[in-house]
Protein backbone atom coordinates (compact mmCIF):
# COMPACT_ATOMS: atom_id res chain seq x y z
CA UNK A 1 0.00 0.00 0.00
CA UNK A 2 1.00 3.56 -0.85
CA UNK A 3 1.84 6.49 1.67
CA UNK A 4 0.37 9.45 1.03
CA UNK A 5 1.33 12.25 3.39
CA UNK A 6 -1.01 15.50 3.51
CA UNK A 7 0.81 18.96 4.39
CA UNK A 8 -1.77 21.18 5.55
CA UNK A 9 -2.44 24.81 7.06
CA UNK A 10 1.07 25.99 7.07
CA UNK A 11 3.28 28.09 5.66
CA UNK A 12 4.69 27.08 1.89
CA UNK A 13 8.49 27.56 2.69
CA UNK A 14 8.01 24.83 5.71
CA UNK A 15 5.57 22.48 3.28
CA UNK A 16 8.18 22.79 0.49
CA UNK A 17 10.86 21.70 2.96
CA UNK A 18 9.40 18.99 4.14
CA UNK A 19 8.18 17.94 1.35
CA UNK A 20 11.87 17.46 0.10
CA UNK A 21 12.31 15.52 3.07
CA UNK A 22 9.71 13.76 2.97
CA UNK A 23 10.35 12.66 -0.80
CA UNK A 24 12.55 9.86 -0.57
CA UNK A 25 10.31 8.31 1.99
CA UNK A 26 7.00 8.16 1.15
CA UNK A 27 4.83 7.99 -2.49
CA UNK A 28 2.39 10.26 -2.41
CA UNK A 29 2.95 13.99 -0.70
CA UNK A 30 -0.48 16.47 -0.70
CA UNK A 31 -0.20 19.71 -0.28
CA UNK A 32 -3.42 19.97 1.52
CA UNK A 33 -6.24 22.44 0.49
CA UNK A 34 -4.90 25.11 2.78
CA UNK A 35 -1.85 25.31 0.58
CA UNK A 36 -3.34 26.51 -2.88
CA UNK A 37 -6.14 28.79 -1.30
CA UNK A 38 -3.51 30.20 0.82
CA UNK A 39 -0.85 30.71 -1.75
CA UNK A 40 -2.54 29.84 -5.05
CA UNK A 41 -1.44 27.47 -7.91
CA UNK A 42 0.98 29.92 -8.97
CA UNK A 43 2.78 30.24 -5.64
CA UNK A 44 3.44 26.29 -5.84
CA UNK A 45 4.55 26.50 -9.49
CA UNK A 46 7.08 29.16 -8.27
CA UNK A 47 7.61 27.62 -4.85
CA UNK A 48 10.81 25.76 -6.47
CA UNK A 49 9.37 22.26 -5.01
CA UNK A 50 11.18 19.38 -6.82
CA UNK A 51 10.46 16.18 -6.29
CA UNK A 52 12.72 13.07 -7.02
CA UNK A 53 10.71 10.38 -5.80
CA UNK A 54 7.53 11.28 -4.50
CA UNK A 55 4.25 12.14 -6.71
CA UNK A 56 2.76 15.84 -5.95
CA UNK A 57 -0.71 15.82 -4.98
CA UNK A 58 -2.52 19.37 -4.48
CA UNK A 59 -5.75 18.93 -3.10
CA UNK A 60 -7.84 21.26 -5.14
CA UNK A 61 -11.60 20.07 -4.47
CA UNK A 62 -12.46 21.31 -7.42
CA UNK A 63 -16.45 21.29 -8.00
CA UNK A 64 -17.08 23.10 -10.82
CA UNK A 65 -15.21 24.68 -14.28
CA UNK A 66 -13.19 21.53 -14.32
CA UNK A 67 -10.79 22.41 -17.40
CA UNK A 68 -9.71 25.01 -16.11
CA UNK A 69 -8.73 24.36 -12.40
CA UNK A 70 -7.37 21.32 -13.65
CA UNK A 71 -5.23 22.26 -16.50
CA UNK A 72 -3.98 24.97 -14.46
CA UNK A 73 -3.40 22.16 -11.06
CA UNK A 74 -1.28 19.82 -13.80
CA UNK A 75 0.61 23.12 -15.28
CA UNK A 76 1.59 23.87 -11.67
CA UNK A 77 2.96 20.65 -11.17
CA UNK A 78 0.60 18.52 -9.95
CA UNK A 79 0.83 14.84 -10.61
CA UNK A 80 -2.54 13.79 -9.09
CA UNK A 81 -5.66 16.50 -8.87
CA UNK A 82 -8.80 16.03 -6.41
CA UNK A 83 -12.15 16.76 -7.89
CA UNK A 84 -15.27 16.37 -5.43
CA UNK A 85 -17.68 13.49 -6.22
CA UNK A 86 -20.30 16.07 -5.17
CA UNK A 87 -19.62 17.84 -8.02
CA UNK A 88 -21.89 17.36 -11.36
CA UNK A 89 -21.11 14.23 -13.87
CA UNK A 90 -19.86 16.74 -16.42
CA UNK A 91 -17.57 18.67 -14.54
CA UNK A 92 -16.20 14.89 -13.63
CA UNK A 93 -16.49 14.06 -16.86
CA UNK A 94 -14.12 16.87 -18.12
CA UNK A 95 -11.44 16.57 -15.72
CA UNK A 96 -11.30 13.36 -15.84
CA UNK A 97 -10.24 14.24 -19.75
CA UNK A 98 -7.92 16.67 -18.91
CA UNK A 99 -6.04 14.38 -16.37
CA UNK A 100 -6.01 11.72 -19.38
CA UNK A 101 -4.71 14.32 -22.13
CA UNK A 102 -2.09 14.85 -19.54
CA UNK A 103 -1.27 10.97 -18.51
CA UNK A 104 -1.71 12.01 -14.60
CA UNK A 105 -4.21 11.67 -11.73
CA UNK A 106 -7.34 12.59 -10.29
CA UNK A 107 -8.79 11.38 -7.57
CA UNK A 108 -12.60 11.94 -6.59
CA UNK A 109 -13.34 13.02 -3.38
CA UNK A 110 -16.59 11.06 -1.71
CA UNK A 111 -16.46 13.37 0.91
CA UNK A 112 -20.46 13.85 1.41
CA UNK A 113 -21.70 11.72 -1.37
CA UNK A 114 -24.92 9.92 -0.94
CA UNK A 115 -24.88 6.11 -2.03
CA UNK A 116 -27.19 7.26 -5.05
CA UNK A 117 -24.33 9.81 -6.00
CA UNK A 118 -21.55 7.54 -5.44
CA UNK A 119 -23.82 5.09 -8.06
CA UNK A 120 -23.84 7.37 -10.23
CA UNK A 121 -19.94 8.28 -10.36
CA UNK A 122 -18.62 5.34 -9.98
CA UNK A 123 -17.30 4.75 -13.57
CA UNK A 124 -14.54 6.38 -13.62
CA UNK A 125 -11.87 3.77 -14.32
CA UNK A 126 -8.89 4.99 -14.05
CA UNK A 127 -9.44 7.44 -11.32
CA UNK A 128 -8.53 7.17 -7.48
CA UNK A 129 -11.83 6.73 -5.32
CA UNK A 130 -11.01 8.77 -1.95
CA UNK A 131 -13.00 7.37 1.02
CA UNK A 132 -12.49 11.14 2.86
CA UNK A 133 -14.20 11.38 6.37
CA UNK A 134 -14.12 15.03 6.69
CA UNK A 135 -12.33 16.98 8.85
CA UNK A 136 -15.02 19.39 10.06
CA UNK A 137 -17.97 16.17 10.77
CA UNK A 138 -17.78 15.45 14.84
CA UNK A 139 -17.25 12.01 15.72
CA UNK A 140 -15.89 8.20 15.39
CA UNK A 141 -15.06 6.96 11.58
CA UNK A 142 -13.93 3.29 11.07
CA UNK A 143 -11.73 3.41 8.39
CA UNK A 144 -11.24 -0.17 7.58
CA UNK A 145 -14.64 -1.21 7.88
CA UNK A 146 -15.39 1.80 5.59
CA UNK A 147 -13.40 0.78 3.11
CA UNK A 148 -14.79 -2.92 3.20
CA UNK A 149 -18.62 -1.88 2.66
CA UNK A 150 -17.14 0.15 -0.40
CA UNK A 151 -15.72 -2.30 -1.79
CA UNK A 152 -18.44 -4.59 -1.75
CA UNK A 153 -21.22 -1.91 -3.00
CA UNK A 154 -18.59 -0.85 -5.83
CA UNK A 155 -16.14 -3.69 -6.54
CA UNK A 156 -15.35 -2.58 -10.22
CA UNK A 157 -13.60 0.60 -8.50
CA UNK A 158 -9.96 -0.04 -8.63
CA UNK A 159 -8.26 2.31 -7.05
CA UNK A 160 -9.02 3.44 -3.46
CA UNK A 161 -7.26 6.07 -0.89
CA UNK A 162 -8.43 6.33 2.33
CA UNK A 163 -8.28 9.50 4.43
CA UNK A 164 -9.27 10.64 8.04
CA UNK A 165 -7.44 10.73 11.66
CA UNK A 166 -5.46 7.77 10.51
CA UNK A 167 -3.50 6.33 13.04
CA UNK A 168 -0.69 3.69 12.91
CA UNK A 169 -2.98 1.06 14.04
CA UNK A 170 -5.42 2.01 11.39
CA UNK A 171 -3.11 1.75 8.72
CA UNK A 172 -1.62 -1.41 9.70
CA UNK A 173 -5.10 -3.30 9.36
CA UNK A 174 -6.08 -1.63 5.94
CA UNK A 175 -2.74 -2.73 4.71
CA UNK A 176 -3.74 -5.92 5.94
CA UNK A 177 -7.33 -6.17 4.30
CA UNK A 178 -5.53 -5.45 1.08
CA UNK A 179 -8.63 -3.23 -0.95
CA UNK A 180 -7.07 0.16 -0.39
CA UNK A 181 -4.46 1.50 -3.05
CA UNK A 182 -3.08 4.56 -1.07
CA UNK A 183 -3.84 5.60 2.86
CA UNK A 184 -3.77 9.21 3.53
CA UNK A 185 -1.97 10.05 6.91
CA UNK A 186 -2.13 14.29 7.53
CA UNK A 187 -1.60 15.03 11.41
CA UNK A 188 -0.27 11.29 12.64
CA UNK A 189 2.89 12.47 10.99
CA UNK A 190 2.91 16.38 10.18
CA UNK A 191 2.04 16.82 14.37
CA UNK A 192 4.48 13.95 15.07
CA UNK A 193 7.08 15.78 17.34
CA UNK A 194 9.48 14.26 14.41
CA UNK A 195 7.33 13.95 11.26
CA UNK A 196 10.63 12.09 9.80
CA UNK A 197 10.69 9.38 12.71
CA UNK A 198 7.08 9.06 12.06
CA UNK A 199 7.06 8.63 8.39
CA UNK A 200 9.60 5.88 8.53
CA UNK A 201 6.69 4.66 11.23
CA UNK A 202 3.88 4.30 8.84
CA UNK A 203 5.91 2.94 6.07
CA UNK A 204 6.92 0.17 7.97
CA UNK A 205 3.57 -0.94 9.22
CA UNK A 206 2.12 -1.06 5.48
CA UNK A 207 5.10 -2.78 3.41
CA UNK B 1 -32.03 44.19 -6.15
CA UNK B 2 -27.80 44.37 -6.00
CA UNK B 3 -26.06 43.78 -8.83
CA UNK B 4 -22.92 41.33 -8.43
CA UNK B 5 -19.98 41.55 -10.58
CA UNK B 6 -18.12 38.67 -11.58
CA UNK B 7 -14.77 38.33 -12.09
CA UNK B 8 -12.86 35.03 -12.73
CA UNK B 9 -10.25 33.37 -14.77
CA UNK B 10 -7.90 36.62 -15.47
CA UNK B 11 -4.75 38.00 -14.11
CA UNK B 12 -5.07 39.42 -10.63
CA UNK B 13 -3.82 42.83 -11.72
CA UNK B 14 -6.55 43.19 -14.13
CA UNK B 15 -9.29 42.03 -11.37
CA UNK B 16 -7.99 44.68 -9.12
CA UNK B 17 -7.75 47.23 -12.12
CA UNK B 18 -11.81 46.11 -13.06
CA UNK B 19 -12.79 45.96 -9.96
CA UNK B 20 -11.55 49.58 -8.67
CA UNK B 21 -13.39 50.74 -12.05
CA UNK B 22 -16.54 49.16 -11.36
CA UNK B 23 -16.07 49.78 -7.73
CA UNK B 24 -19.03 53.13 -7.52
CA UNK B 25 -21.11 51.14 -10.11
CA UNK B 26 -22.00 47.81 -8.74
CA UNK B 27 -23.13 46.24 -5.39
CA UNK B 28 -20.92 43.28 -4.96
CA UNK B 29 -17.44 42.79 -6.57
CA UNK B 30 -17.20 39.06 -6.85
CA UNK B 31 -13.43 37.10 -7.35
CA UNK B 32 -14.37 34.24 -8.85
CA UNK B 33 -12.92 31.18 -7.52
CA UNK B 34 -10.08 30.77 -9.49
CA UNK B 35 -8.91 34.09 -8.25
CA UNK B 36 -7.94 32.76 -5.06
CA UNK B 37 -7.08 29.17 -6.62
CA UNK B 38 -4.60 30.85 -8.61
CA UNK B 39 -3.21 33.72 -6.74
CA UNK B 40 -3.98 32.40 -3.29
CA UNK B 41 -6.01 34.46 -0.29
CA UNK B 42 -2.75 35.97 0.24
CA UNK B 43 -2.22 37.16 -2.96
CA UNK B 44 -5.80 39.14 -2.94
CA UNK B 45 -4.47 40.43 0.37
CA UNK B 46 -1.48 42.10 -0.93
CA UNK B 47 -3.33 42.94 -3.74
CA UNK B 48 -3.80 46.47 -3.20
CA UNK B 49 -7.23 45.75 -3.83
CA UNK B 50 -9.56 49.02 -2.08
CA UNK B 51 -12.74 49.14 -2.37
CA UNK B 52 -14.56 52.53 -1.64
CA UNK B 53 -18.40 51.52 -2.41
CA UNK B 54 -18.71 47.74 -3.69
CA UNK B 55 -18.16 44.95 -1.04
CA UNK B 56 -16.21 42.33 -2.09
CA UNK B 57 -17.11 38.92 -2.12
CA UNK B 58 -14.40 35.74 -2.38
CA UNK B 59 -16.03 32.65 -4.27
CA UNK B 60 -13.93 30.61 -2.20
CA UNK B 61 -16.39 27.68 -2.53
CA UNK B 62 -15.56 26.34 0.78
CA UNK B 63 -16.54 22.36 1.54
CA UNK B 64 -15.08 21.01 4.44
CA UNK B 65 -11.87 22.91 7.21
CA UNK B 66 -14.90 25.69 6.94
CA UNK B 67 -13.27 27.99 10.32
CA UNK B 68 -9.62 28.34 8.64
CA UNK B 69 -10.80 29.02 5.05
CA UNK B 70 -13.35 31.55 6.65
CA UNK B 71 -11.30 32.67 9.16
CA UNK B 72 -7.97 33.47 6.18
CA UNK B 73 -10.64 35.09 3.73
CA UNK B 74 -12.30 37.54 5.68
CA UNK B 75 -8.54 38.33 7.07
CA UNK B 76 -7.66 39.18 3.20
CA UNK B 77 -10.23 41.21 2.87
CA UNK B 78 -13.35 39.81 1.79
CA UNK B 79 -16.68 40.80 3.01
CA UNK B 80 -18.88 37.82 1.79
CA UNK B 81 -17.80 34.61 1.45
CA UNK B 82 -19.20 31.43 -0.69
CA UNK B 83 -19.43 28.01 1.23
CA UNK B 84 -20.96 25.14 -0.75
CA UNK B 85 -24.58 23.50 0.27
CA UNK B 86 -22.90 20.39 -0.69
CA UNK B 87 -21.31 20.75 2.42
CA UNK B 88 -21.46 19.13 6.00
CA UNK B 89 -24.21 21.13 8.04
CA UNK B 90 -21.36 20.42 10.77
CA UNK B 91 -19.32 23.30 8.26
CA UNK B 92 -22.23 25.17 7.49
CA UNK B 93 -22.95 25.91 11.24
CA UNK B 94 -19.26 26.60 11.95
CA UNK B 95 -18.40 28.83 9.44
CA UNK B 96 -22.09 30.98 10.08
CA UNK B 97 -20.51 31.09 13.40
CA UNK B 98 -17.23 32.73 12.25
CA UNK B 99 -19.50 34.95 9.82
CA UNK B 100 -21.12 36.47 12.76
CA UNK B 101 -17.83 37.11 14.80
CA UNK B 102 -16.69 39.01 11.78
CA UNK B 103 -19.74 40.62 11.18
CA UNK B 104 -19.75 39.98 7.99
CA UNK B 105 -21.94 37.78 5.32
CA UNK B 106 -21.85 34.00 4.16
CA UNK B 107 -23.18 33.23 0.77
CA UNK B 108 -24.53 29.21 0.42
CA UNK B 109 -24.12 28.42 -2.96
CA UNK B 110 -26.89 25.57 -3.72
CA UNK B 111 -25.06 24.27 -7.09
CA UNK B 112 -25.73 20.23 -7.06
CA UNK B 113 -28.07 20.13 -3.79
CA UNK B 114 -30.73 17.46 -3.86
CA UNK B 115 -33.91 18.98 -2.28
CA UNK B 116 -33.58 16.86 1.14
CA UNK B 117 -29.96 19.07 1.33
CA UNK B 118 -31.56 22.18 0.40
CA UNK B 119 -34.21 21.02 3.33
CA UNK B 120 -31.35 20.81 6.00
CA UNK B 121 -29.23 23.80 5.37
CA UNK B 122 -32.18 26.37 5.10
CA UNK B 123 -32.30 27.75 8.30
CA UNK B 124 -29.20 30.03 8.12
CA UNK B 125 -31.40 33.21 9.10
CA UNK B 126 -28.66 35.65 8.15
CA UNK B 127 -26.97 33.62 4.99
CA UNK B 128 -27.87 34.51 1.33
CA UNK B 129 -28.62 31.10 -0.47
CA UNK B 130 -27.12 31.30 -4.34
CA UNK B 131 -29.46 29.50 -6.99
CA UNK B 132 -26.41 28.70 -8.94
CA UNK B 133 -26.23 26.86 -12.29
CA UNK B 134 -22.84 25.01 -12.58
CA UNK B 135 -20.89 26.56 -15.24
CA UNK B 136 -19.67 22.78 -16.50
CA UNK B 137 -23.32 21.81 -17.29
CA UNK B 138 -24.92 22.40 -20.37
CA UNK B 139 -28.05 22.93 -20.86
CA UNK B 140 -30.92 25.95 -20.17
CA UNK B 141 -31.72 27.36 -17.07
CA UNK B 142 -34.62 29.00 -16.30
CA UNK B 143 -33.35 31.94 -13.47
CA UNK B 144 -36.77 33.50 -12.83
CA UNK B 145 -38.75 30.13 -12.86
CA UNK B 146 -35.89 28.65 -10.70
CA UNK B 147 -35.84 31.05 -8.33
CA UNK B 148 -40.16 31.40 -8.00
CA UNK B 149 -39.53 27.63 -7.22
CA UNK B 150 -37.23 27.82 -4.36
CA UNK B 151 -39.11 30.94 -2.66
CA UNK B 152 -41.93 28.59 -3.08
CA UNK B 153 -40.48 25.68 -1.00
CA UNK B 154 -38.69 27.86 1.31
CA UNK B 155 -40.67 30.67 1.99
CA UNK B 156 -37.86 31.35 5.18
CA UNK B 157 -35.23 31.65 3.06
CA UNK B 158 -34.98 35.89 2.84
CA UNK B 159 -31.97 36.51 1.41
CA UNK B 160 -31.45 34.77 -2.65
CA UNK B 161 -28.97 35.63 -4.97
CA UNK B 162 -29.25 34.11 -8.34
CA UNK B 163 -26.65 33.14 -10.63
CA UNK B 164 -26.18 31.04 -14.21
CA UNK B 165 -25.76 33.33 -17.65
CA UNK B 166 -27.62 36.03 -16.84
CA UNK B 167 -28.26 38.57 -19.28
CA UNK B 168 -30.09 41.70 -19.49
CA UNK B 169 -33.12 40.42 -19.92
CA UNK B 170 -33.11 37.82 -17.08
CA UNK B 171 -31.90 40.62 -15.11
CA UNK B 172 -34.67 42.52 -15.50
CA UNK B 173 -37.52 39.88 -15.01
CA UNK B 174 -35.27 39.03 -11.95
CA UNK B 175 -35.66 42.73 -10.58
CA UNK B 176 -39.64 42.82 -11.42
CA UNK B 177 -39.98 39.48 -9.52
CA UNK B 178 -38.80 40.66 -6.24
CA UNK B 179 -37.81 37.97 -4.72
CA UNK B 180 -34.03 38.11 -4.95
CA UNK B 181 -31.86 40.25 -3.20
CA UNK B 182 -29.17 40.22 -5.53
CA UNK B 183 -28.21 38.97 -9.36
CA UNK B 184 -24.79 37.70 -10.36
CA UNK B 185 -23.77 38.29 -13.64
CA UNK B 186 -20.50 37.44 -15.23
CA UNK B 187 -19.59 36.98 -18.55
CA UNK B 188 -22.55 39.48 -19.71
CA UNK B 189 -20.54 42.03 -18.13
CA UNK B 190 -16.76 40.62 -17.99
CA UNK B 191 -17.18 39.73 -21.56
CA UNK B 192 -18.64 42.63 -22.91
CA UNK B 193 -16.49 45.20 -25.30
CA UNK B 194 -16.83 47.77 -22.85
CA UNK B 195 -17.74 45.97 -19.36
CA UNK B 196 -18.23 49.64 -17.63
CA UNK B 197 -20.71 50.44 -20.27
CA UNK B 198 -22.21 46.90 -19.56
CA UNK B 199 -22.38 47.00 -16.33
CA UNK B 200 -24.53 50.86 -16.28
CA UNK B 201 -26.79 49.04 -18.49
CA UNK B 202 -27.72 45.78 -16.17
CA UNK B 203 -27.53 48.73 -12.97
CA UNK B 204 -30.36 50.97 -15.37
CA UNK B 205 -32.71 47.55 -15.71
CA UNK B 206 -32.53 46.02 -12.29
CA UNK B 207 -33.10 49.65 -10.64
Amino acid sequence: MKLQVAIDRVPLAYAVEMAQKLDPLVDIIEFGTSIPKDYGLLGIKESGLKLQHAQLLVDLKTIDEGVYEFEKGFEAGADILTVMGASSLDTLTKVAQVTADAGRDMLIDLMKTTPEKKAEIAGFDQAIYGIHHAKDIEGDFDAVETTAQFHQQFPNVKRIAVAGGINLDTAERLAKQGIAESVIVGSGIMKAADPIAAAKQFVEVIK
